[in-house]
């Protein structure tokens, strides 16, 4: 690791005496490559902030550019336009009279010494771009490549506004001991500063709570920590921003999945902090779960351009919840459900898909697929799993059909259990530009299934999702009397071992020792390697590379960026 | 960078008078995962070695393991597998009278420090794991992601065989300046000995040849490359190990895209280094894209256990160049090529197609798909694009159908002009596991078709591919006389700007001064830019993952490993 000492020692900005310094925590919800629509929300937040008798407004990880921008930050074009729109947006500041605001945006820069770009913290104000801090820890595990991008920083950086010193920091920056934070415990600041892009895991709000009072009781100061909201690709950005005091107090903290400005006021010299008014409480573990499905595909959605979705409704729970989910995200009215039944389609499957598009008040359509089976059939004659699979491809033609046509984003259905264990079809079911529910256990459908009910009868709604989707055993309906319970282990045994053996990455013989039974335990782990496999083995196919022989460019999907 | 001087120096071995060293090179096919298969191999290439009476047998990067290993290297489980598998395998070697050897092998280690995983070179000898070397450079860009998974030696290590002091490298540690190749040159080296896990690349010898030639003139001593071959996953690797002089002379070559055991001696001291016999000679470029292509292939099918493939036959040049391929990778017999006519399939389309099925020996089967469009339109009433990928769509069904039934690898045809233009249909020709020419621009088809004629011609056999599947004018046939040139710019400049944009990240203005119209450039950037996103819109979907929201698991592919 760095040394602390290794850090050049940086100051901006004149030391006087220390008065109250009113802070606006802009949790704002970005779009990568969008640098205009970032650059207005940033107008439109600032310009709040004033009125609200703000000094100090503070934007989230990567504010201009969107976050994570992945290999968009190699293009030298897109890192020239970054920096001409800071520069502008000064400007605009400074002539609708922000100029006094000290505005502290994210953006991407450029290493004098190597040219490589950089995660930067900037500071707007007087018209002018003032002051610059790079990140130095770059996260290169889990959802996280920037080491692979950025160059690090080896400045720690202290800001000092109406005699307040404030000491910088970017999200990680504040995950690792050592490094700039460190080198800020001796260097008395009257404040740690955040800007963050930290992507949503479940109750992962109290882990960086507990990890920013830490980092306030080291440098003996509060920390305000900044954090983005929103959808970005395939990851969620909850938000829930605060301040937290030296002494583990919690002193502001703004509501998850939606964008807000909070305040808070850093007092004068010898004044105790005191808390903001209105500080935002946890949700509930499934309510918070469901929002962050909902935000996620409404931002995916709005990012990419898409007004509407369609997806194949089959009575069962998990396009239930689907549905439910797509008609909170962006209204039932721009839902097409589609019913597709077989010959191994009940009754009861039918009736509840037509039940569940009524009470969302979504499209509904009936596709039968005998008809197109039969015709596939003469020619081809499949038996077998090969037949099952036939089925699920029509369906996935006609789900593609209503997509093409319509120009509806197509939502895949599958749950992680199943998919976990490959019982999913190859360019059947599995089709879809998005897949709301693939990071959901089984168990955990049913309990957001039976929350969101529940949610709507104390409402006083009625309930959304059929009773007996939830409550019928799970079938996907491919043969006479097929049940999900012929193929796999019961989804309470099976949810757990799934846990242990890709959360926990736990071995079979750790799995043992976790109490499973040894044919459980093969069973599961059979069905995830080969399902594993098969994933890989059927990529979408072709991409296109930027090597004569390789893996594609790692560009993120609602780049809204245009040369 | 880490200073020469911050490595600690390590030597093993005793020091005495040199003695003239025969070296083994052997340039072998591992696969990922497959501790048993790779270990197996290690054993037949040290025999053949020790009875050509080498005392040094070296081996490629992650030999045992296979490589890359990607997020394998961090289960736990897989590590202590690995180290138990070098143990047993110096038994082994000592067992049959092999002990004497110095046999180097590529495997994972661990840091003792903090329990991340090693890129590590060891040496089996006299039954024990003698001798330890980790990888310090780890490369993090392009196809690489070595950092993410990697924690870094700071060793610099000589080992001393029969007085013959051998400084050790691991691939990326010779690319880069500084480091532990930078320590080796004030240490009084004999040899430098590297092994390789470098993916082909058009005309990458040449480069590695050059490098080596720089880092012997650095060390004063002559450099042994030993590289890997065969497909893995998405990658390839060529071979064409090498030993070069310290005065840039070429002393051993061993053949590209194959096994093979090279022998090269280190001589007494004061005695002048002598060239090998029989270097092999570079190929012709076209005939080294092709039989990159090939055995791309023919390991992908292998590794992941499959003995046939079956793909749609146009007549088209694409499909053609792939059935081709995919009957000198595994034999036409192997071959099902699947003819789908629809009612815009012209007559010569279907000659070329049963033509080239005869040329190959490959089984020919046709499955019209007039009757299951009309089933779908007669619901469906599709018009338009959405009408013509409907079609695509309909093919895609019918290749998988072939896939499971008879558990052949379904492969996509699609070439880099096109895939990189969107000129595909997605779950319709995109279809596959494997995608041969996914990486060849459309120019570069036509070139490879011409060239794999012409050998044939050479060869005194018949010419596979059917000329006019060469000449005629490209085109989809999914309306009535449409033609790629619609929609596209002429191939030949397409394939420019592509090449320009893609590979050389080259922005509008940059493509405007490389001479390119306007027009053309903003009809291609929009193609691509459309295409990219379409891509990424359109994943096969869930990837499961193991985190609660974010991105998969970075597992190869054709992982062999069980636990």
């Amino acid at each position: 690791m760095t040394q602390a000492d290794g850090f050049e020692q940086v100051e901006y900005g004149v030391q006087r005496e220390r008065r109250p310094l009113k802070i606006a925590l802009a949790q704002i919800d970005t779009c990568v490559g969008d640098l205009d629509g970032n650059a207005d929300k940033v107008m439109d937040f600032s310009r709040m902030a004033a009125k609200g008798g703000a000094l100090l407004v503070v934007f989230p990880e990567m504010t201009l550019t969107g976050y994570p921008i992945e290999d968009l930050a190699l293009r030298a074009t897109f890192r020239r336009a970054a920096w001409d729109k800071a520069n502008e947006l000064a400007g605009r500041l400074s002539q609708e009279a922000l100029g006094g605001l000290y505005v502290v945006v994210g953006t991407v820069g450029t290493d004098r010494e190597n040219g490589l770009p950089r995660n930067r913290m900037v500071v707007l104000h007087a018209g002018a771009v003032w002051g610059a801090y790079d990140k130095h820890f770059l996260p290169n595990y889990g959802v996280f490549d920037e080491f692979r991008i950025f160059s690090a920083g080896d400045r720690s950086v202290v800001l000092t506004i109406d005699g307040q010193r404030i000491g910088l920091a970017i999200c990680e920056d504040i995950w690792q001991d050592g490094g700039p934070v460190e080198a800020l415990a001796s260097r008395k600041v009257d404040l740690l500063l955040t800007i963050n892009g930290s992507p949503y895991e479940e109750g992962k709000g109290h882990v960086r709570r507990g990890l920013a009072a830490r980092r306030a009781r080291e440098v003996g100061a509060p920390v305000v920590y900044v954090n983005q909201v929103g959808g970005q690709d395939d990851l969620i950005f909850d938000g829930g921003s605060f301040v937290m005091g030296a002494d583990g107090r919690l002193l502001q903290h703004l509501p998850q999945f939606k964008e807000e400005l909070g305040y808070w006021t850093l007092p004068a010299a010898g004044e105790e902090p005191r808390p903001g008014s209105h500080l935002a409480s946890d949700l509930e573990a499934d309510e918070e779960v469901y929002r962050a499905c909902v935000l996620g595909l409404r931002d995916y959605m709005r990012k990419n351009g898409f007004r509407g979705v369609c997806l194949g409704l089959s009575g069962g729970i998990d396009s239930a919840l689907v549905a439910t989910m797509a008609a909170d995200a962006c209204g039932g009215g721009n839902v097409w459900g589609i019913s597709m039944p077989s010959m191994y389609s009940s009754d009861g499957s039918k009736d509840d898909a037509a039940e569940l598009a009524r009470n969302l008040g979504a499209h509904y359509e009936v596709q039968p697929i005998e008809g197109l089976f039969a015709a596939f059939q003469g020619q081809l004659a499949l038996e077998g799993v090969a037949a099952e699979n036939l089925q699920a491809r029509i369906r996935g033609v006609i789900v593609m059909a209503y997509s093409n046509r319509l120009g509806l984003l197509a939502l895949a259905t599958g749950n992680k259990s199943e998919l976990a264990c490959g019982y999913s079809t190859i360019y059947g079911d599995a089709v879809g530009g998005y897949a709301p529910i693939k990071d959901l256990l089984k168990t955990r459908v049913w309990k957001l299934a039976r929350w969101r009910n529940a949610q709507a009868q104390a409402a006083g709604e009625s309930e959304p999702i059929p009773v007996s989707s939830i409550t019928k055993a799970p079938s996907a309906e491919l043969r006479e009397g097929q049940k999900d319970s012929d193929s796999l282990p019961d989804y309470a045994v099976l949810d757990q071992v799934l846990e242990a053996y890709i959360e926990k990455a736990h071995g079979r013989a750790d799995l043992m020792s976790d109490g499973f039974d040894r044919e459980t335990v093969d069973t599961v782990m059979r069905l995830v390697d080969r399902a594993e496999w098969k994933r890989r083995q059927y990529p979408l196919g072709p991409k296109v590379t930027a090597l004569a022989f390789g893996r594609d460019r790692r560009l993120p999907v609602t780049n809204a960026f245009r040369e």
